[in-house]
């Protein structure tokens, strides 16, 4: 695909400055602008590269003014950033999608696929599944039994989904994540031995949900384990069972979230966070990365640390901290001070 | 299956209050009741939820007293939590079984399968490989060359064992998993550059384990990585090479034991502890989540906390901790004090 | 493969003490020595295990002094440790191939296979993907469009390999890797929806880097997250999109590595380490295991803890958290003393 800057002009409603013939047909960031490619300005910090970018045409605010002369072609928009990602967004809409079923994949008899699917090579989809319209499924890919998937949902190779789970529609789920494995449930007898507690529940992951490659949301030991609309879950995370994680909640790489834990609508976790079980972080928490939860958290607050604070708390305590040598110096000397001091004045 | 009330009583041995041909088709938590569910409720702390459940029928402790009225029949029983995973066993020892050996396997002519072996479709059997009876291989599972693998064990879609590894009877492994992968040793040069030191041990998983999901359990360098009987890892976890975990310890999610140490037995692991190489951890120790264990921790302990302590050390320093600041304020105020002090006794 | 100890010794140069026909056709660690085995003792700490050994042959340093009766026949050479790793690697180097191309295997019309390449059954190679020579596929790998491999590198089981992605020479990944899934990448509207920002760059992992099992490395949203030459990585190791990480630097399972974020060459991370977006981690720095990073750190240092600080000041601070307790006692009981001095002297 290859677009001049007056194309793009056009189809953005900017205006070119420069040479509207200038043809780019991929895209870079401006400090990695090479001759063919599209890039943006929006943050005033990268602007120095402007001067300097290989790029052929860079998107810029309207009311941008260059400090410096410009090689490249500018198209002046609204906002930069915003008409960027449309373009980004129309290029990949614009990606070949894969089509049709292989004979080499396992289709059980009574599974049903929706119209427009995708099925892969050594992909397996098992008896009752029931597959909606425009799903693609790759290669490799396990769709347990009695499992229903919703329409424009991509399942990229080598995921699992446990028998009886629910996905939703517009759901994307990365490579080797894993939906529905048993819940890690055991009952210790008085040897100190663990009989296995079965794992009867399902996993629901509701609409517009993206999770991350070779994540694991386990199923629930009855009743479900619960994602809900909009979540995004990046790789390696743990979700136990019977968690709920509630609407547009994002979660960064390697969190973990152990069992019969809520989290509320539109937090925000960061990477390695770990949240004990039977616990509930209220709405729009944002909990710092490496966390380490073991209570409740009430909405709408900001907690970070092992274990976790209130973040101003934990962050005047660690101040504190990392003086705590010259501090403790500090507090011997005045130790013996004070008993020369009451020596002295007890005489 | 459906079950009345009254056949639920005559096979636990307990006594039905109120209809005893209420039907029930499934099981549900008593918070989440619905018609047609059997639940139970054996803590006092979810009482209050027995008044209000859909559940038809709930099983309860022989001498407990309801304190208002309860809709749903009941079920009186010596152990209500007991009799009820009783139940749940029952369930899902009936859950109908795979079966048959795939066409679209792939098995070395000579690998050997026991008696009533399940193999789905794309997974690979390599030659030498041992597996005894009752085995069930999901889809896309890859078993390496001259594997064993012991009877009644079930490994999920999409698990990699590599060559020569050994797995006991009655061991679950869960999708994802990959079993003897190399250990990460590598040897510098006087460059700083890395020769691959070569893993040519095994793992040796022994009877009624369970691995969870995208779990990695690697090869020793020589000799064998062990996971002992009765062991329970959950999901994400990292066993490194020459690490022996002993009998019926439990690991939670995420958890990570570097190359070459002990964990004892009935020991129990928080989410994502990290213990590092060449520890012992003794016999019935307890980490708490997240913990960071880089000393010997001595049998029947309590450790927790990143460097770990004994659990109340790090919970008495660890309050001391958040209120540093006031401490510090405190601290310095004193030193002024003092400091007006001695200069005017110095006088 | 049998050797005898007299043609070891003619192998490394060294010297025979003992039965020059002991015969080896295995390798064993010192203290799980048996019969028919091949071991070393190159520290000192370990030598007791040489009186008691089962090991048929011990390779020592030429200079070493027994101090009791050794069973064992020993093969005395300039370096035991190297001399060792030198026949390990000769045993792994004649370990047979795997071999052939699978008809089972999906190999796409326009891909292109070099010679000598081994392609497991159930693997798939999309289209335009190019594969040097000696390359070795093992089942259930999903090998992308358009993606590259260099000469003599190995794809072990279950390995995703999104479109794009560019592998190098000699390269090993390991079981149920994932390489190329999009970027952790999302607009939040006014709402606090999340909207997809398209991943449109690639993962380029260079030569001689090796890949743990299960770990990630996300695909950039443009341009390229880069795994530079010589690195190895554990396994369950988060990479997000466009990260750098320099030549020859090793990183301990588990490890997470927020976006754009650039890792000097030589630098060693432990387990379970986090890393921050957007910083720059210098040439040559060490991180102790479990650290949080969240600032850039000068290259050629040594940090440790969470948050980290210079690791002999992290030592440092938390002796003296361990001893809070105390030392607020000491604080507190000053206080009164002093309240109780100005108090008096104030009369």
């Amino acid at each position: 695909m290859e677009f001049t800057a007056g194309m793009i002009a056009a189809y953005l409603g900017g205006e070119v400055e420069g040479d509207a013939d200038a043809v780019v047909s991929t895209f870079a960031k401006i400090e990695e602008g090479r001759p063919g490619a599209l890039s943006f300005l929006a943050n005033p910090k990268y602007e120095h590269y402007l001067y300097d970018t290989q790029s052929s045409v860079v998107i810029v605010d309207r009311e941008f003014e260059a400090r410096d002369t410009v090689r490249a072609t500018l198209v002046r928009v609204t906002d930069a950033y915003a008409s960027f990602a449309k373009l980004l967004e129309l290029y990949a809409a614009h990606k070949p999608r894969k089509k049709g079923i292989s004979d080499r994949a396992e289709i059980a008899g009574d599974a049903t696929l929706g119209s427009d699917c995708y099925v892969g090579a050594f992909a397996v989809v098992e008896a009752g599944a029931r597959i909606g319209d425009n799903v693609c499924i790759y290669p490799n890919v396990y769709i347990g039994d009695g499992v229903t998937v919703g329409d424009n949902t991509t399942i990229y190779a080598g995921v699992k989904i446990y028998e009886g789970c629910r996905i939703g529609s517009n759901v994307i789920i990365h490579a080797g994540a894993v939906i529905g494995a048993d819940g890690f449930g055991f009952a210790p007898d008085e040897k100190g031995e663990y009989a296995k507690i079965p794992q009867i529940g399902n996993v629901v992951v509701e609409d517009n949900v993206e999770i991350g490659a070779n994540t694991c949301i386990d199923r629930a030991t009855m009743g479900s384990t619960v994602i809900r609309r909009g979540v995004k879950l990046d790789n390696l995370i743990q979700v136990g069972h019977n968690v709920v994680v509630g609407e547009h909640t994002v979660c960064a790489s390697q969190v973990g979230i152990a069992g019969t834990s809520k989290i509320g609508r539109h937090c925000m976790l960061g990477g390695q966070v770990g949240i004990a079980g039977h616990l509930t972080i209220g709405d729009n928490v944002q909990l710092g990365s490496k966390s380490g939860i073991s209570n409740n958290i009430p909405e709408g607050t900001v907690y970070f640390g092992y274990p976790a604070l209130p973040i101003s708390r934990y962050h005047r305590a660690n101040a504190v901290f990392r003086n705590l040598p010259e501090l403790s110096k500090t507090v011997y000397r005045m130790e013996k001070q004070l008993n020369e001091l009451t020596g002295k004045t007890g005489e």
